[in-house]
């Protein structure tokens, strides 16, 4: 019989694994952290194989006692994990043997490796997103807070990086709040497709044995089945769009980090991060550097990468299990570190840092900003859009010619591009005007932001994404 | 006042664009295809401006008819696209006002190209998205109708491209259905995301007229607002998921090419493609190859690089609106261009080709395919099953060693590995008893692979994602 | 006998191929540039096959003017290109035989599309790469021109996008020279690579007539030969490293335009962009909008997506040549045409922006920029760096508090932090005497920029890569 | 004065960083492995500041030799790493100043950690691609080894894995030595690219002392300088070339890969993989699965991900360091790892595996592969190729159908086609004279595998990247 710590398909081989091999083929330093996953799987299993009368109420209790002995071993620290039993899944069974003898070699029996990893991994997943959709949620709580207390607080709305229009800052800080509903509404989904069971695939023809997959589905709080073996087990979607929904969250991440970083540049000055939030130059002592927002531009390129890297690991592959497959947990288990860390050092940034709005309110208008507002009243006044323009934009070539914001320039000199533009008109153009007029539904008008803070408010209230019940 | 066929923005300008910088910038070459999705929103436009009192009812009625007579004269190729006009909107502008004169230049009112691309963008999206589903619907179709008349078609199954168990050719194409299934559930749900109006937005800060954007949405189909102006013109996120749901899809079919190309092969000989489907060698006369399969496999890395693209070109973008957006368009055009195409050849691929089940008969039972049957036999009689895989492997060890079959085996030889065996054991290690064995959801038998097949008939029944109702 | 319009490899085939498998594997829509390479070595294995006895002298004669009369005709615009002759070669072929008659049918002895596809894509590349070198060389010939006029030029140099050290802008300009060096140097050790001759490994096991590979190679100007004919028709290495080669190119050309759009911005003004080579706004009158630098930025990003695409076509493809590898052209013609078209528009933009060395200098002037001055000044005399830069942190921590800059501080209230600062040592904390400090190799002292800008002109003076000469 | 485990910044803060910032932004526990590199760029500096006249003799010696108790001390695993002191730098730093006292805190002198880190990683990077580069010779002298004992072995070589014509396959082999030794050209081009001294560029600027770099590259063994201060600190073009090439290379090793899992797998049995380079199932005891190819496939995806994540890790950063950077090394580290493990694992595979040369010539015979021979046969008889080409298409076509050979058919029924076949010809169809028939350089006959084999040998013979010499 063989010994509880040889390899568990020792029996077809004559000669041993050859240690580089060995070394180059185990995953137990990596996957060794599912072990919990590892261990509530299993659980589940010997009951289904209780309930099917592959094992006696006596048997499946030592099973389900002994897993939880080893699950508090590891979880105390106290447990060895070998490389020689390559995962995590060989390690603890050869724990459990250890643990109740002879019956724990029973565990296996109607699965398979490739059932088993693809069941922990789900587990692991669903419990990542839930957490990232929490990290999402208070990052969103804290924008829609921050932006509630800016209203009114006026600012240079830029596109091309350039002055465009005035808009205020509660408005710019709930542009971040939609782009993280979006992701929120993509991890639920993606939870959604996780949440299914794959075991009782076994290798990839389904078990041999009459298992209750419903009743095992149900201990473990999945909301559906695998319906195909084959797909069960070589199934890797769920990580892939775990990861292309982590890779926009990050890309959106990278976003706010720029503006911030931008912001808080001496050219702008418009936010000051405060110490904690910074770190300085071992060179250059007046130094106080964003480096918490640079590593989360340069973390959402991580993500991605590992999108890619999942993408081009399952091309081609044929069915069933390939060991590529072991490649897939790296990628996913980073993605997801590096996103949950990255949603809260943003959601303490958010918190934390402090408006200029003296300089922001300056910013807010100069370069022409008030332009569109001059347009705007001339078509009011009768005179077609496309021409309301081009007179606009004569009217700013002449002011940056004589160095004189729209305001201040001479009106008679003005009149020559439109006889439609008086004194009152010039004096109108403020960005305070511009913001107000703009009180549509998703403008940047004060009123038009304050039903919006109010509409996410609601929208916060409903929590995030709630992990199932499991009996 | 300007010419009609003046740049829209030549006001402000003292001097011509460079001809270099033109051509450079000019995206008309590849956004004009943009333009049913451009006339069909700009006469929402007119029809939201007329509501707000912008526009007399009038006026309205010009803009709306001329834009059906541009419409009209594109579809009939009479339309000349002029570069110097930069893009698919200005061009279309241009037609216009050549169409209803000097009135054309108010249907720009309250708008810009930021959120017009972006409502242009959206409506493609959309529409692409529901030409994709039925797409992937139909090949979904065609492989449960393949699959239905192989539930009982043995073939050997594979993991690490050895032989692993028995399988049924049905529930192999099943497993492709699965994939499937899951790419049109993230179509669906893109769809749902895509489906949002930006129009409103103007440029970044909102409109400045009273614009009823809820009407403007209806009219269009969309089921819901963008509800920031800001985040309206700068979010891609419907590009970038789009092309995340295709890169899988394409991930999914480049696997299923991989296997009919490995199928097609000599060394395997189980699928015939009829020639249509192959073509030949300019040097080598008896060469037929699967090369649209193989371009199937291709194309997904191209898929995947436009995701890759896309995710690239949005990281760490300041708001709101950006030039670099120009190069979204490319990527998810050629996306959609490439999956409806490799979603077509591959159901008259799989609708055509020939399965030799002789030779998936006699590869099933080829490799040692039934050893886990003998290793669950053996539990049955009590070992336990590590075992009882212990002794399989040494069974089979034996059994390579001899060059025989596991049932061609000396049944003394065997019971030195363990007496449980016996000659009506080793006789029952069959491809049909081993498959017959898995009947639980999701396995191979042929029973479980019928039940599979009605369900998914029933899927297919509610049909592919319906465009939305327009007035 | 097949008539000259049949697909090459009719002859083994039943029936013909379907229209729409026929159009998906088509690839002559966007093969068809490669017309004048695929001509030259046809040419050159015409010569090979005469001087190997295959052909006669006539015969050769024939068909090198034959094709020459094609390339006539297509250069004229008067070739149809015929989808269903699939690609290039065989487009060719057929022009060919209508030309010369049934000796042009001998043209294709001894050879494959295999081999002849790649020996095209190679002659392409390498013309490709030279173009690019040039292209580069005359960015860096302005790059120099440019810093020569600005060795004195003060501005702020960042680290964090926070205000650092002085610097000049010449030696900023020349550290955006020094990335193109590297980037030529990758381009001409593709070139090396890509000069290397494929034609005679036939479809994949070497030509069946003893063709003097050496001679051939001579005609087109190749180095040297491909040496294993299995490898010759798979390797696609060239396309894929110069795709690498262009990443990287573009992603220095996108950190130029992201500066270049950072300077721009009002926040910064340190640079004016004329108007030619900026765009406007169709809603916003007073914008310039550097577009063409954000498209550069942008399309650095869809290089770096073909990159990909090629690495994950190539990936676990089972010699020799598989159909996969059509997809390898799109990718490579559209970073290469990318490329150029980036290197010419950012040489212009670079030739034409205006510098405002006023604000340049101003800016050079704040952010405590000669800090690390005072540290150094504390170290000369005799304070331990780190004391020093731990003393200089309270001193700028203590102007921060105070509003003022160094030199203006309090002399006594400086001297509580240490007493080995005196007047002299704050009055010197200029800009200028911090950049005439940094003179040793590589450093930003005007002398440091002259002397570098000496040296480069004479790396330009070596001129681009030439191409090979060809009898 | 400050305690020397404070972070070196600290004197402008007034708070202290955020302890989840803190664990945020420190690298210690990834960049802790640049120890070795960063005591001997340390060493090189002190020296250099000695020459330079900043420190004495004494002091020079006195921090020499206490970094190198500090790394006798860390090769021991005596050192404590701080995290709190953020990096591998300040780490080493604290545990110098403790070794020897003040002096050390001299050690920093005109450096910053900008210039530290990019020699550090170069000094890295250099050593990397060596060894890397020393890997590959190693599999490339078993592949000839291996090529030189298979030279007369017949096989089938496939396109499109379809039986294109037969090989040997010591040329088969020859194809990946060739793949390897462009990888080899491109890592020690790359590696001369890296071995270029940043140090003395300080934070962006240049030094403030009159340090002799080239002195200080001489110690280092460094070939060249880094011409410009701006650059040399914010250049990452090594690590994204060093991860350009290994992704080619992994791509390569995938491809190798890829073919010994169809050889090994049972449709082709054309290879048999000893069990040590095998591991197996955990459910059915039969199998033996080739896990390390398919890891070594599964890891090129890893690593194409890793350069993606550099690319865009660079895209769009403003000059001159920025923290994004930090993201640089885990990507870097880990490609080097997998691809070194790769070489080594399937050196020890390709050296391993045994070939069932009966099943490869059986297989070298099949599917028509000498039908190229046929038509090459009767254009030696004067038919044109195109011609002999459709003739053969047909005998082809004929033999499929009748299921006979081709030199089993009926001679009579084939003259139908074309005159020209003769029962010398359909006789002389063999794989045997196909291959010899390919005997022009690159070519597949045992004559020029064996040329191809002695030139390798030679090209192996100079042995592998050198380290530079270092005083």
């Amino acid at each position: 019989m063989p010994d509880s710590t040889a390899k568990p398909w020792a029996g077809r081989f004559a000669r041993a694994t050859d240690s580089e091999v060995e070394a180059f083929t185990a995953s137990v330093h990596f996957d060794g952290c599912l072990y919990p996953y590892d261990i509530q799987g299993s659980q589940a299993h010997a009951r289904g194989l209780q309930r099917a009368g592959v094992l006696t109420e006596e048997e499946c209790k030592t099973l389900v006692e002994g897993l939880a002995q080893v699950r508090a071993r590891i979880d105390a620290g106290e447990a060895e994990w070998d490389p020689a039993l390559e995962d995590v899944h060989m390690n603890i069974e050869a724990m459990l043997v250890a643990e109740v003898g002879e019956v724990g070699k029973k565990l296996h029996t109607g699965r398979s490796r490739n059932d088993q990893v693809a069941t922990d991994l789900r587990l692991y997943a669903r419990a990542a997103q839930a957490q990232l959709d929490a990290e999402a949620h208070a990052l969103q709580s804290v924008l829609v807070e921050r932006a509630k207390a800016e209203t009114e607080t006026l600012m240079a709305g830029f596109t091309h990086l350039q002055t465009a229009q005035p808009v205020t800052l509660g408005h710019h800080l709930l542009a971040w709040y939609e782009m993280l509903k979006r992701d929120r509404q993509r991890l639920a989904e993606a939870f959604r497709r996780t949440n299914t069971l794959p075991l009782g695939a076994a290798a990839l023809a389904g078990s041999g044995y009459p298992v209750d997959r419903q009743y095992v589905a149900e201990l473990l709080g999945f909301d559906s089945l695998c319906d195909n073996s084959l797909d069960a087990v070589s199934d890797r979607d769920f990580a892939v769009e775990t990861c292309a929904v982590l890779s926009l969250l990050m890309v959106h991440l990278s976003r706010m980090a720029e503006e911030i970083v931008l912001w808080a540049s001496p050219a702008f000055g418009w936010v000051d991060l405060p110490d904690e939030y910074c770190t300085g130059s071992s060179l250059m002592p007046q130094k106080k550097n964003p480096d918490a927002l640079e590593l989360i531009r340069g973390k959402s390129a991580r993500v991605c990468g590992h999108l890619q890297a999942l993408l081009m690991l399952m091309k081609a592959q044929p069915m069933a299990y390939n060991r590529d497959n072991q490649e897939d947990k790296e990628p996913l288990f980073d993605s997801v570190d590096t996103a949950l860390a990255c949603l809260s050092i943003m959601r303490a940034v958010v918190q934390a840092m402090e408006f200029d709005r003296e300089r922001l309110k300056v910013a807010a208008a100069e370069g022409y900003s008030t332009a569109t507002d001059l347009a705007d009243a001339l078509v009011a006044r009768g005179v077609a859009f496309r021409d309301a323009h081009h007179i606009t934009g004569q009217v700013v070539a002449h002011a940056v010619e004589c160095g004189l914001t729209l305001d201040a320039l001479n009106l008679e000199e003005v009149q020559q591009f439109s006889p439609a533009i008086d004194a009152e008109l010039l004096s109108s153009l403020t960005p305070e005007r511009s913001v107000a007029a703009r009180g549509l539904h998703g403008g940047t008008a004060p009123d038009a932001v304050r039903a919006r803070v109010t509409q996410a408010q609601e929208e916060l209230s409903v929590g995030p994404l709630a992990m199932p019940e499991q009996p």
